[in-house]
């Protein structure tokens, strides 16, 4: 009744007849061991060591008794030491006994994924385009198949393809040069089970696939090798869309306003991302036809334009996309430099203002897996919200404007070169100490560090600051009772705390902040506040249980100075993190898993959109929020910072005096 | 429990509930009425008339209370003498008693096809593309659905469509415009029931689509109203590929020779194709945007040219083609100047030699349904046979070469203005009488009916009559002992019958019939017979019970001269018919119905090819066959004519003589 077969690390165990491979028997028992020649005994990649174990009969003897004997392909894939320590291929070593098997890790298949942030994360390589090796028997008289059926035997035999396969166009017109070259010996690339988009002589190992985040202002995009989940190569750039307008609402008044300004933009971001796939591919030397699959994540604006879909929808009451579903197009119908028959898939918009990008932040995060109660803030020229766990999720975008990017502030500017990205403020002196995109370390007043102007990290920090050493009351006015050479009014005859002296900068003026630039600020964190607290009321809590920060942006933010403004609503400052370019690692994740792809068309379907600019009360609890921190919350967690202190403009007729902001 | 409701002329009956609409009720009982709008009450295609009959309580009155009120919207689409004549819309009639329904032919679903031969057939019309109008509730912020959505969600519950349901890009690009622009009320052109190709304002009723059949010389294309099964137009041209070669060997060799040679045939061929759909557009008052479905059929080499496919393979033992079965390609992805979502569909192949024309012309004669044994014999310039009946079927393709065209014969020409098609000769002076094309009657020598060449039935008739007149015998060989004028020795020293002297002719040289020519049809004729004698043996017949001439050249063809030279095998002279281009007949059929196209898939599938060539015995076979009519065989079918008194030759010594042709 056949032989006792056990598989280590995973213990799985199983009886097996004689003669059974142990690739078989392997497979039979759930056990993943990758074999990228589908056994035709070619790749060599189910190597497996005989171990030494618990079987009472095992010696070093009876063990080579109990397989068949070592094959030439074996001796010919496999190294002397490995051949000396029991390797075998499992699809060469048959079983003739009981036998105890050792998959080594690179023998296994499933892999890791480097996060933006550092973070791994193990998952089961699964991509949507697939590599089949296949050998058939050639064309003869005596055997009257042609050669897409030859192939297509082939795929249904040995890797139990279900029929129907169809056979992209443009590959059926190389397909009988390219078999009969490579000896009928090829490599299938098949999209979904279901097409074959490209045929390759002899066996390919990798097969290669880019990830793309098309944001509003930059344009990033991850190469990836889709058989072991790896990112070989990075590369962004500035949208070119740039040109047409800075934020969406522009470009969509741009494509309203100009003729053939749809089809420019769209030429626009097509040329960009084929400019990055050049790049991916010269760095990781291939060819731009290696390139065999790809995902696309962006706002929902970025997705119509890229598309050449009149964005006019969109961008009007009730904001409608003509379509939210998950898509796959040819690249060849999009003009994208890659192999000619493969699809790029764009991940599903949740509405007119949260796009896939959001859907790919959701699919990195699982914040649908947790029982925590988590507030995803996503924070670009649009801030986008989401708000749930496990039971139920809400999301929503906010208004937020330009102005946490550096935007719309006297001096602010792009977290680049020279952007000021941290304050801290002395609450004595009010003079600040500053850090600088670019330098090490935190100057000082007098120091030399060419700033050039301040970015939204540094915008939200100085407010803060500014906030705790009491320049600014909670209403966000100027305190007249601080005077001195950095608080003082300006040219305009309103009040400004100046940052930098022109002597300290690059740019040879001072570098203020305004009262305009706090109102701005204001504006913006109340969008984001009252947003997530819509959220949370939908969702029936009062605090999130994490924060999650989301895109390149978030990473920068200083956690507290987010909390002391009031941007998002309280919450334990442990449980409050930034993860990076979330969008990125979902669109990745996307690529390398068919199974992350329908997770994304699921979630689409299961957030629940709030349009907050809707509801009744929104005007006043807008206004509301507009104080530092808020007018009516407590905000526990950052008390010990209140208390360290830098604070006691909050005692007293102060903290009254938030009370009256004036709208 | 109901009410009893009769439909006319079906006769189809059963009970409903009081207020099912009759249009609901006729499709509860399976009778077709055409509903374009689905039920909405926009198209008014659904009239029926309410009939007196023998329902007891019947009259003008008590009928009238049978039925729910006349509608607004009927009052708008029947005229005023049908209200008058108790016509209703089945949409808007709802059963409240016994009713009778008379549903005239206007309003019934299917069709009929007319065939190139002029025959009708009644076809159940179910093209692969259909009309779906639908209305929608226009986007409001209460109602997060998209437009796609929308549609999506209107023609699964409005249709009973199965999802997925896939928007094809190019559409997916004007969407949001056109269904703003046409109110929220659209035709959704629906490929396969999977995806949509196009959305069009408002109700559009026809739709249209173009079956071509791509032969090596010829190229003719058929616009269809999908919707009637009217063919509406008729166009063909020479194909624009005879530049490179006249018959298919030699467009493989120029392919095989010439940079880029199969770029340009193939650019040739689709722009020809092009040059069609203008033509049959413009006659039919249409844009090339309408057309919204194709079939195209043609041999494989014309199928692999035409797709850049490189035919080099079919060209070559083991004659095997890239793929074989059916397949959907954009219209788009072949440069094919229609409705850019549309998908162009190949019916499959048979073989290397045995191409979708012959397909075609199988699902237009529908073999596989009779119990007769078939013989269907379609000459191009290759001969393509097959035989069968709904048991079997076996399929061959016979090297013919070009004579039976004309080609390679010394006076050959195309069948065009000034070929002589038809000769019948005087038994006794041995004078002709000829039929030419492009003027009427048969004229005798001494007319001027100014003849420039002789086409393939004309060849076929000479050699018959030559025959049958004793001027050549048995083996092919001029008598002898025949001289005169008009059989001579040519400039050449051998043996010509002369068909027009000079003064006869457009050409102001003698026509004739050499020795050479004789020859070069024996051959053709040889490998026909042959062909069929190998498929009627592997079927197990001798005889076939029915034969039928497929391609425009069976139609001029002189059966009883094919039968007198021995080109097809025996059989019943009143059992042999042509049908015109039975190619183009199911390539029309195939795009009026899916249901056709699985039977041409099917069909492709179970036909039995035969490659006649390699079989051990085919030499001496040949070899038999070269005889007129045949070395061993009987043709029991043409004795009669035999006997008529013109064929005093066949007794005797001539018998003998044709026993000794010589190899």
């Amino acid at each position: 009744m056949g032989y006792t077969v056990i598989f280590q690390p995973s213990g799985r165990r199983g009886k097996v007849e004689e003669g059974t491979t142990l690739l078989d028997a392997a497979r039979g028992l759930g056990v993943d061991i990758e074999s990228l020649c589908g056994a035709a005994r070619v790749c060599g990649k189910c190597k497996v060591r005989i171990e030494e174990g618990y079987f009472q009969k095992f010696g070093i003897e009876s063990r080579a008794n109990n397989l068949s004997s070592v094959l030439k392909e074996e001796k010919e894939k496999l190294e002397e030491y490995e051949l000396y320590n029991h390797y075998r291929l499992a699809c060469c070593a048959a079983v003739r006994g009981d036998v105890l098997v050792f998959v080594p890790a690179e023998s296994r298949t499933g892999g890791q994924v480097i996060l933006e942030t550092g973070r791994k994360r193990d998952i089961s390589i699964d991509p949507v385009v697939k590599n089949y090796y296949i050998e058939m028997p050639s064309a003869a008289m005596d055997d009257q198949r042609d050669d897409f059926e030859r192939i297509r035997s082939a795929l249904v035999q040995r890797y139990g393809l279900q029929r129907p396969i169809y056979l992209d166009y443009p590959v059926a017109k190389t397909l009988s040069e390219t078999i009969r070259r490579a000896g009928w010996k090829v490599t299938v690339s098949v999209w979904d089970e279901k097409e074959i988009i490209k045929v390759s002589p002899g066996l390919v190992e990798n097969l290669w696939g880019v990830a793309v985040d098309i944001g509003s202002t930059t344009v990033a995009a991850y190469l990836c090798n889709l058989r072991t989940g790896e990112t070989v190569a990075k590369k962004s750039i500035m949208n070119p869309q740039i040109v047409y307008g800075e934020d969406i609402l522009s470009r969509i008044t741009y494509s309203l306003t100009n003729k053939n300004g749809l089809e420019k933009m769209s030429k626009a971001i097509v040329g960009g991302i084929n400019s990055l796939l050049d790049a991916l591919v010269e760095e990781a030397r291939l060819t731009n036809e290696d390139i065999i699959d790809m995902v696309l994540v962006g706002n929902t604006v970025m997705h119509h334009i890229m598309l050449s879909i009149d964005p006019a929808y969109v961008g009007r009451v009730p904001f409608t996309p003509a379509f939210k579903c998950g898509i796959d197009i040819k690249a060849r119908d999009l003009g994208l430099k890659m192999n000619k028959s493969s699809y790029v898939h764009w991940l599903p918009l949740e509405a007119g203002f949260v796009g896939a990008d959001n859907i790919a932040v959701l699919i990195a995060e699982e914040p649908y897996r947790q029982e925590e109660a988590t507030l995803i803030v996503d924070i670009g020229t649009n801030g986008e919200i989401v708000f749930g766990n496990r039971e139920r999720l809400f999301s929503t975008s906010c208004a937020t404007g330009p102005a946490l990017e550096g935007a719309h502030i006297k001096y602010g500017m792009r977290a680049a070169f020279g952007a000021i990205e941290g304050v801290m403020i002395d609450p004595q002196t009010k003079v600040p100490r500053v850090k600088i995109i670019g330098e090490e370390g935190w100057f000082k007043a007098g120091d030399k560090p060419l700033a050039r102007g301040i970015c939204g990290s540094g915008i939200i920090d100085v407010c803060a600051e500014m906030f705790k050493t009491g320049i600014i009351d909670g209403t966000g006015r100027f305190n007249r009772q601080i005077s001195g050479p950095r608080v003082r009014r300006g040219a305009d005859g309103k009040m400004e705390y100046v940052l930098c002296f022109a002597g300290e900068t690059a740019i040879g003026r001072d570098i203020t902040v305004t009262q305009g630039d706090i109102r701005a600020i204001q504006l913006a964190k109340s969008a984001l506040y009252c947003g997530a607290e819509y959220l949370m009321q939908k969702f029936g809590v009062e605090k999130p249980d994490r924060i999650v920060f989301a895109g390149a942006f978030g990473s920068f933010i200083n956690k507290e100075s987010a909390m002391v403004i009031g941007m998002v609503p309280d919450c334990d400052l442990e449980k409050v993190c930034a993860v990076g370019n979330a969008a990125g690692d979902g669109a990745k994740l996307a690529l390398l898993s068919a199974k992350k792809r329908q997770e994304a068309e699921e979630i689409a379907k299961k957030v629940t959109f709030i349009e907050t600019a809707a509801e009744p009360d929104f005007q006043i609890r807008f206004a509301e929020a507009l104080s530092f921190p808020h007018k009516r919350h407590n905000f526990s967690s950052i008390h010990h910072l209140i208390e360290d202190g830098r604070f006691q403009h909050l005692n007293g007729d102060d903290r009254n005096r938030r009370a009256k902001f004036d709208r």
